[in-house]
């Protein structure tokens, strides 16, 4: 059942002993909402906990602040910033159970019994920063540290074309509650391990480019990243993005390789071309401008072909060649 | 003469034919500057023309829209975003006639006439912000894109310490005015060359540590900057942001080779210690979490280990070792 702001707050008010659910794989949004959300519903003399089915990432640690670890027999379960039970990971069975969802994401799947998603807004946070102002409980630096999180991950740091000006007004009044927004900006922005640096340099090196320039591709192998200790799935993933930065780069192609003879392709496009439909086309998806597809049973080198055949003939149609 | 924002507004109102100076070696915020009150004072129906001393890089070329090209004989000059004469390159001279300047570096020497400096905005594109409101000019897309530049480009896209609540709602009401925000921060903050690319992967190859990842140096020499086309002073400015991002790193050291025998050391602390102090050992300034230093008449590794060495003993002397 789809709720409003008032529905859904009237539902946090009236009920207690809060069990929030954070997506898996967890980033600053679904993060930064858990927290907020069980740090407001503390606040307002609630019993209330925000947990998350894989292990949070050292660089949010200081989130931890805006509540308290409070040991009781939950009741009642929320969702946040999580569009699907599946990404719950080990937690999915509890998302069953959900009795709230407060999510962003236009392909929520309504498996909560109430359901309110925003798909306008850059981050889930925006939603939760609204949700605690109808709630009437006042901000404070932890809570506002939460708010500014979400809002500047989700958004590339206010980079993305998914910022508003809503997203804008957020981080100005958390500011305001003296969120440390130089401190998250850099742990979440600048911050790069000894390994991120030694991955990016070795990845740099081998980049290739096709269709004169508009195609750039990096490719990265096991026995690349077994090489090099000290990095994560963040720096892994970060690494999609480095072709599409290259000037004159429409379609940027990153193929890894996830086990022996399994490879995801991860493509960003620009304006010229859709990420979603060359995707398609290889058994993948996603979006407009970011997508991706995977292959089994290949070697690497039909991984990458099949990839750069494929965003190479989209573009030569696109420039009618 | 100190002016406020009346004054220097009844100033503007009561002149014509207008020459703004933007500084050489521009960036975002003095050509946000320039041309956003260039096309204000057009609107209001009087002559201007926004100037500078050196090419305007490319990715700036959507920032010509805001005004038109006018032909006339200056005179008003007003200088925005400059702290110094000496920072309008040939253009100098001019500058000692300047009737106003707008400003937001609380280094300002008051060459002009009339100064109104604003040190605690972050980008002097806020002030600018603040005379059109009070000119009454109405803001478009093509003004609002000029503002939106300088705010985002002198805050690393609202990322750093410098940024207040303010920056954020000049950026907010600039995107409501249709401000192509996407764009701009994609040309300016992702968009890289392919020699950009490669100079960024030689750099990171010969990274070095020092002090236990305390210190860490890169050096670029200018066999390396000669072995690579396509690369521009923004390129080469960047790196000195490189070692600073890497966890663990106080100290972040760029060595540059500017001629045969002249080095320019570029370095980024931690609250750690004081960049300032240290380049102040080696004959150099700044701020402190940026400062730098000059060498004459060395070679590389003699500029190398003067900075490095007085880092380590500054990390040294704070860990009280």
């Amino acid at each position: 059942m789809k709720v409003n702001l008032q529905e859904a707050c009237e539902f946090l008010k009236s009920n207690d002993d809060f069990l929030i659910l954070m997506h898996a794989n967890p980033d600053g949004d679904t993060l930064g909402c858990g927290f907020a959300l069980c740090g407001a519903l503390q606040r307002m003399g609630k019993r209330a906990k925000a947990v998350c089915a894989e292990e949070i990432p050292h660089k949010f640690d200081y989130l931890f602040a805006a509540a308290e670890t409070q040991e009781f027999e939950p009741k009642t379960i929320v969702c946040v910033d999580v569009a699907d039970t599946k990404l719950l990971g080990d937690m999915r069975e509890l998302g069953n159970s959900a009795e709230l969802c407060l999510d962003h994401h236009e392909t929520n799947t309504g498996y909560a019994k109430r359901v309110l998603v925003e798909p306008d807004y850059a981050a889930a946070c925006e939603l939760i920063y609204k949700v605690i102002n109808e709630l009437g409980v006042p901000f404070d630096k932890e809570l506002a540290n939460c708010i500014y999180t979400g809002a500047a991950t989700d958004t590339g740091c206010f980079k993305f074309s998914n910022t508003t000006p809503q997203t804008h007004l957020i981080a100005a009044e958390m500011m305001r509650f003296g969120a440390d927004f130089a401190m998250i900006n850099y742990v979440n922005f600048d911050l790069k391990t000894q390994g991120r640096i030694r991955l990016e340099q070795e990845v740099l090196k081998n980049i290739k480019y096709f269709e004169g320039g508009r195609v750039a591709l990096v490719t990265v192998t096991r026995a690349l990243l077994d090489s090099i200790v000290d990095i994560d799935s963040d720096d892994i993933g970060a690494l999609a993005n480095i072709p599409r930065q290259i000037e004159g780069v429409d379609v940027g192609i990153c193929v890894k390789e996830k086990k022996p003879g399994v490879f995801k392709a991860s493509m960003r496009t620009s304006a010229l071309v859709n990420a979603a439909e060359i995707c398609q086309k290889l058994g993948g998806g996603g979006h407009a401008r970011a997508a991706g597809c995977s292959f089994e049973g290949v070697t690497v080198d039909e991984a990458v072909d099949k990839t750069v055949e494929a965003a190479c003939e989209a573009v030569r149609k696109a420039l009618g060649r």
